[in-house]
């Protein structure tokens, strides 16, 4: 649930516990949970914060907290608004307000109200959060009939929003690398990447794309039962602590480079510890084993497609205008060749990888699973070959892909991983590619094969397989030249010559 | 003359002026030049700032000015300093200091005294600064001898001092990229380039090679006369000025690396205006062309050795801690094909390249041009090669990379220009090839050859031809990256993580 809520705030009356008839005096008030709700809101409070928001005309927050409490249902309600505090009923949204100003949320897009009556749907509209009726099954029934209604939205908004490059302003640019004081296509593929630039920015002279952010996505993977990594789970959860301490390889080179890192848990199955710089998107605790079945359903993957495609926009809005894709998660190598091998038809014995640097016997293990992984998904629709193979922080990343190509800026594509997800991210939202700068060409198999399908050139090739981001951030600043060589060097009629 | 000195100091009795005998009353002296004088001071005087030292018990500079002007020699001296305006005859180096600062040197190392008697050169000495006997042929040819007896001693001396890389270093690098959190050789050549690093260095964990200086190395091709280039010689000296104001290729790509421009001509045919960012090192306006003749004489060659040895050792007493190449010439591709060819074996046919992009017509031309002079070459020791084959900021760069490997940093190599520049300083100085660090691939065929003679894998491959340093440029933030990766990364032991 924390992948798409912060918070579920609930109405009381009618959808906690029962109503009272109206003008039934305080003393005479009997509480009546509904359903499950005490045991339901326990399940809930594990992973996001509940609240409430309730009319009453006489009733205070003490009041309400008084005769909920023996139902064992008010200690699970970290904040309670009624109408007699401020002085307003629904629909009028001040109650509600006052509930998400006591748990400090932010973002509205994060919250879901769940009531029972239309006055609460009215509310919930008025201030501008989620809206769920409390259905015959009880709260957590219901916050899960959202999120399986909702999971998906963010991610199909993206989609929509993809538009084609500029090719007018790639055409200008191609025009005036002509012009500038050097000869003819002398800077190679720097000129190449400038005019792509040129595309996406909608300007001949692009702005450097800066600042960039390259967020790195966490989570783990079921499929390590198969003993295919000789990393244990744990490391994904330690590593990400050696993001948010800065010790990692992407956050030195991400220094360097003057990128910002994000760190972004989506499916870790170690819990994390609380970290201001880690963010918390945690769909599922690591995928099931792809070995024995899929690894998300349909839902999981959605939401982890929303917490890319929220994160991009919300990198954009902050102001950045370069996204870098990274990632973590001891054994990812092998859901990222098996969804290459799907999408782009090739041979799972031949795109199978040694990742971290497995032995003979363990590459022939994990050859096996991605080969059966792959023919199991095979002929299935993309969204579902994504759900079947896995894995959370794959899945994400396509979203933030789609999401960074939606907001109009460049997405630098780190190693197989971010080629796993390049490659879904095309199978979902046909185009996107154009939006997509290839970092680096990852020495494992299946990322030269995602390259091609892609038709990326990768800006460096050093033998790198680490993830985290790490190749995209090395190549970052050449993409950064590629923009300024466009929009800072001198033409030839600057110095006075006729080219 | 201006390749070595800024400023030649004469003295006058003996030396520019027949001596009057000892007590003379200043009506009774007779001047008498001796010699050529005037012309010869003329002809200096085009290069080279000129001033007196002299000693006389009662003239001031303005007596003696008053002396030598009916002879014209006073007007060619910017600068008259009198033992008896400072109150020390030599040997007290007072009055030679007193010119200095008169002519606002700084450089005592680009300062020749000329004199006659053995007191004279113990004021030179004493005063930090070269020495000259007049000879018998006047003051052109003392200054001329004197630069043909002392011009490859920057160079000479560089050669001797380098040492080879920190082995042990470079071992306890290797050792360390075991303990950073990641999978051991996961960040591939970033790992070797660490490695390589921390040799120059000395430490395991380098620090990172910055500040950074990139020297434009500016000089023209006789043999553009053979029409081997559809550009005119006139566009060397403007792209000098480009430099000088920032809008080449390099100045952009520079400034997002944070690496400094510093030009220099040392051989432009055309003259170029004074510019506080120029650094004026003319060993001569062009090379001869090389497909009738020797490009250069041996004393031409080694000064433009001594331009290339003497700034990065200024450079680096600066404080760069990283020296990267950058070259422009029109018709600088022949030399440098000529003479890769030469040092490696390779066959000229092949590795003659369309350099900024000639027909085939020219390029056939060209080849045949590049074939003759290494046939010519044939044999020769490399010193003779280089001279035969020029050209002027091709040397530059061979004594730079030998001048910044004597220092003891790192030198970051660009395209075909600068490889050739570094075949040859291997072969001048051989083993300086442990300090160089390919920057990219150029598309010119013989960048391959000097590659792999060098046996260096160059850092990136964006197909570029460009030169000025752009590739080395692109290719910096890598190579300070891997620096900062063996020092900032935290360990397995920091993490808790056995490894």
């Amino acid at each position: 649930m924390k992948a798409l809520l912060d918070a579920v705030i609930f109405d009381i009356g009618g959808t906690l516990v029962r109503e009272a008839p109206l003008g039934t005096a305080i003393p005479d008030l009997l509480v009546e949970p509904l359903g499950n709700a005490e045991s339901d809101l326990r399940a809930l409070g594990e992973t996001v914060r509940i609240g409430a928001a309730t009319d009453t005309s006489v009733m205070t927050e003490a009041d309400v907290r008084g005769l909920l409490t023996d139902s064992g249902i008010a200690k699970h309600l970290e904040a309670i608004a009624t109408s007699a505090d401020v002085g307003a009923p629904k629909p009028d949204p001040a109650t509600l307000n006052a509930a998400m100003d006591r748990l400090g949320l932010t973002q509205r897009s994060r919250v879901l109200y769940v009531g029972n009556l239309d006055i609460d749907e009215q509310a919930a509209n008025a201030a501008g959060v989620h809206y769920q009726p409390i259905g015959a099954d009880g709260p957590l029934a219901a916050v899960t009939a959202w999120l399986d209604a909702h999971a998906g939205s963010s991610f199909r908004a993206a989609v929509g929003a993809v538009q084609p490059i500029n090719a007018p302003a790639s055409a200008a640019a191609t025009e005036r690398h002509e012009q500038l004081t050097k000869p003819s296509g002398a800077l190679g593929r720097v000129e190449a990447l400038g005019i792509q630039l040129a595309g996406m920015s909608g300007h001949a002279q692009p702005p450097e794309p800066f600042p960039a952010a390259v967020a790195v996505f966490a989570g783990d993977h079921g499929v390590l039962d198969e003993g295919i990594s000789p990393w244990p789970q744990a490391v994904t959860a330690m590593m990400v602590g050696n993001f948010a301490r800065g010790g990692a390889a992407i956050n030195v080179l991400a220094r360097l480079a003057a990128v910002d890192v994000v760190v972004v848990d989506v499916g870790v199955a170690t819990p994390i510890d609380p970290h201001p710089d880690v963010r918390f998107r945690n769909v599922r605790r690591g995928t099931r084993n792809v070995a024995t079945g899929p690894a998300m359903t349909l839902v999981e993957a959605r939401a982890a497609l929303d917490v890319g495609a929220d994160l991009a926009a919300s990198l954009v809005a902050d102001g950045y205008r370069c996204l870098l894709t990274g990632d973590m998660g001891i054994g990812n190598t092998t859901p990222s060749a098996a969804l290459i091998a799907a999408f782009t038809g090739g041979d799972p014995a031949v795109l199978t990888g040694r990742g971290t640097g497995i032995d003979d016997e363990r590459l022939a293990h994990k050859t096996e699973i991605v080969t059966a992984a792959v023919r199991r998904a095979n002929g299935s629709a993309p969204l579902d070959v994504l759900a079947d193979i896995g894995g959370l922080e794959i899945a994400a990343l396509a979203g933030y892909i789609v999401g960074g190509a939606a907001a109009g800026v460049p997405v630098l594509i780190d190693g197989v991983i971010a080629l796993a997800a390049a490659v879904t991210a095309e199978q979902l939202c046909p185009g996107v590619r154009e939006w997509l700068i290839a970092g680096h060409r990852s020495t494992e198999p299946a990322a030269t094969a995602a390259l091609t399908y892609l038709d990326l050139a990768p800006i460096i090739d050093l033998d790198l397989r680490l993830g985290e981001g790490t190749g995209a951030a090395l190549a970052y600043p050449i993409v950064r030249s590629a923009a300024a060589v466009l929009r800072d060097m001198a033409t030839f009629s600057d110095l006075g010559i006729e080219s």
